[in-house]
């Protein structure tokens, strides 16, 4: 059967992508390389709106995170964590990995967290802010708006993991005064796995250059500096064949518009929403904090939660995800970002519709569909 | 122009690889990925040589030598070094960046070495030994198996690079004593760049438990850990479709069979080497220590190297690559690892002798074809 990916990364690629990634290598010291990948560096920016350089890492997510802390802060460092959720403790755990004296600020899951609980725990040798943007293991977003506003001026850096927002959620370094920026490449973005982006301040390059801390492979001084050679360069070997594809997926979203694309996802946001609700399922997460990338449910009493992840598949061929940790059994996840149209969405709501009642539960069916294609018809 | 890439990474895919590349990604947590990365698993070993774990880390090559060092050194361990280029420089550097007690122990460029050297500078806590098995900048490689049988019964570690030798030459973990061998996708194992692989010996996994280094993406632990789940998983998400196009790979080497491989490679070197001569041109690695990957040769007095390297790939379509550093001018190198037959030798070594004839030498055209012919005929 066809496979339907609305899960939080990898989500499907775009055939253009798929198209460049199934050709032959290129060396990455040619001319023909080094135009690919000029043309990448200024599609990121684009699609980071801004303009801060962007280097490309060729690793997961995780190793971008890895690579924002070790170059703006040395062991010993006070810094501030959000956690909302699985993907904070990660953060959280690499900082302590690296020795930092790391202070986690847990918020309840299914919640985000704005500038003021943010200013309340800031001490005055506090040298970095550390803020999931969206929470992909609960679906809530926390405001890096705020809280980037309210942190200009003190002495923190502020460091933001937007792994599974950006390119599908509005984020502005500059004007929201974010240091470094992390993202992968396999979720909003639309391309493979395999690479990491990460702007970076002027003030991020200033701390980074300072900082004896030890790094070789995530040493972003070195990458700006190859980034800055003309024709651009990587300090090493890049995965060529995912560069190659994430320029095509960049220029998807050039075409789409920035903007436009932000406004899709905020509007399968709501489509999702609304459709569960209207199959009487309540959204984990706060609807003050609700991610336009994905959604999460909770799992009606008495349902199992696998039951339905199987079900989904098997009977649909649409493959979402369930809870991890404390969240196992209690909630499924529905991603809505990347190469993930309306219509998508509709076939999910659809297919769960179809799936509760074959569970037994009294679903209205149609009511879903229809709660969304109203969110839908109303365009922009 | 059809483009030859005779270059020393990244060396051209097959179309076998090509066509696995270019499809859909997968989510790496379902069964269908794990059934692919358990093939690449057990391919691994077969291409390793090795009943160690092999791991596989979405990363360049020098990020596997980075997670290699970090994992079984402490910062200000004495750790001896070997260069023999620049790919021993780098890794120098890297271990300076981890703050070992690295000694260098520089040898003449062209040349390798053996046991004899390395246990003469090795002290009672030397906790380490670092060695290039084939320096890539050089085309000479090292005698990893002396060196690694000398070292079994010291405390020293033994790590090599075999980022350009692997699955061209032969390497035997167990046999020769190695703890830790680091290669890369894109070099002689035909996959796409992104990947670094490493086979871990028992002493190197208890040197990385002990071992308190900061750490978190290249904490190899962890990454044994998720290769002996069942089924096996990454830690973080990997390189999905290049992980994929790396089974085919294997898969194509595991037809092949290993031994043939390396046999492969050693006449392709001699072909190389031999046609070279008979064309006046001398090979630039001393005899006793030469590549099967790789040729390096002398370019004639008088002689512009990057003319030579132009016309290559404007009226030929081959491209070759130049000396590094101080060998800037001075030397050409013709790779012959991975998805190349003996043909694209003889077609790189014709285009050669029209190359240097065209640029006034007195070359007997059509002598280093039958030089290498002589040899390729020789099979087995």
């Amino acid at each position: 059967m066809k496979k339907k990916l609305m899960t939080p990364g990898p989500t499907p690629l775009p055939p253009q992508v798929v198209e460049v990634l199934g050709q032959q290598v290129l060396h990455h010291r040619t001319r023909e390389y080094a135009d690919v990948f000029a043309s990448l560096n200024s599609g990121l920016k684009y699609v980071f709106a801004t303009h801060y350089p962007v280097v490309t890492l060729t690793a997961s997510g995780t190793g971008g995170m890895e690579a924002a802390v070790v170059n703006c802060f040395r062991p010993g460092d006070r810094v501030l964590l959000v956690s909302a959720g699985v993907f904070g403790d990660r953060f959280y755990d690499i900082c302590r990995s690296m020795g930092f004296d790391v202070t986690k600020l847990e918020v309840p899951w299914g919640k985000g967290i704005g500038a003021g609980e943010v200013m309340e725990r800031l001490t005055p040798d506090t040298r970095g802010v550390i803020v999931t943007h969206n929470e992909t293991s609960t679906a809530a977003r926390s405001d890096i708006e705020s809280i980037g506003k309210a942190l200009k001026g003190t002495g923190a850096l502020f460091i933001v993991d937007a792994v599974s927002s950006l390119g599908g959620m509005e984020v502005r370094p500059e004007e929201w005064g974010i240091d470094i920026v992390v993202t992968s490449s396999q979720k909003a973005l639309m391309c493979p796995p395999g690479l990491t982006f990460l702007s970076i301040s002027q003030r991020a390059m200033e701390a980074a250059q300072g900082n004896t801390s030890r790094r070789h492979y995530w040493d972003l001084c070195k990458a700006v500096d190859f980034l800055n050679k003309q024709p651009p360069q990587h300090p090493f070997t890049p995965a060529v064949n995912i560069v190659m594809a994430s320029l095509a997926a960049v220029t998807l979203i050039q075409e789409e518009g920035l903007e436009n694309v932000w406004l899709r996802h905020k509007r399968m946001g709501k489509m999702a929403r609304e459709g569960l609700r209207a199959m009487g399922l309540e959204p984990f997460a706060d609807e003050r904090y609700v991610s336009d990338t994905l959604t999460a449910v909770k799992v009606p009493e008495g349902i199992d939660a696998q039951e339905i992840i199987r079900r989904m598949e098997e009977d649909f061929g649409i493959i979402i995800a369930g809870g991890n940790r404390s969240l196992k059994g209690k909630i499924i996840r529905i991603a809505h970002m990347g190469y993930i149209s309306e219509g998508d969405v509709l076939d999910t709501l659809k297919a769960l519709e179809g799936t509760l009642a074959g569970l037994g539960l009294p679903v209205d069916e149609g009511k879903a569909y229809t709660a969304a294609r109203t969110i839908m018809d109303i365009r922009g």
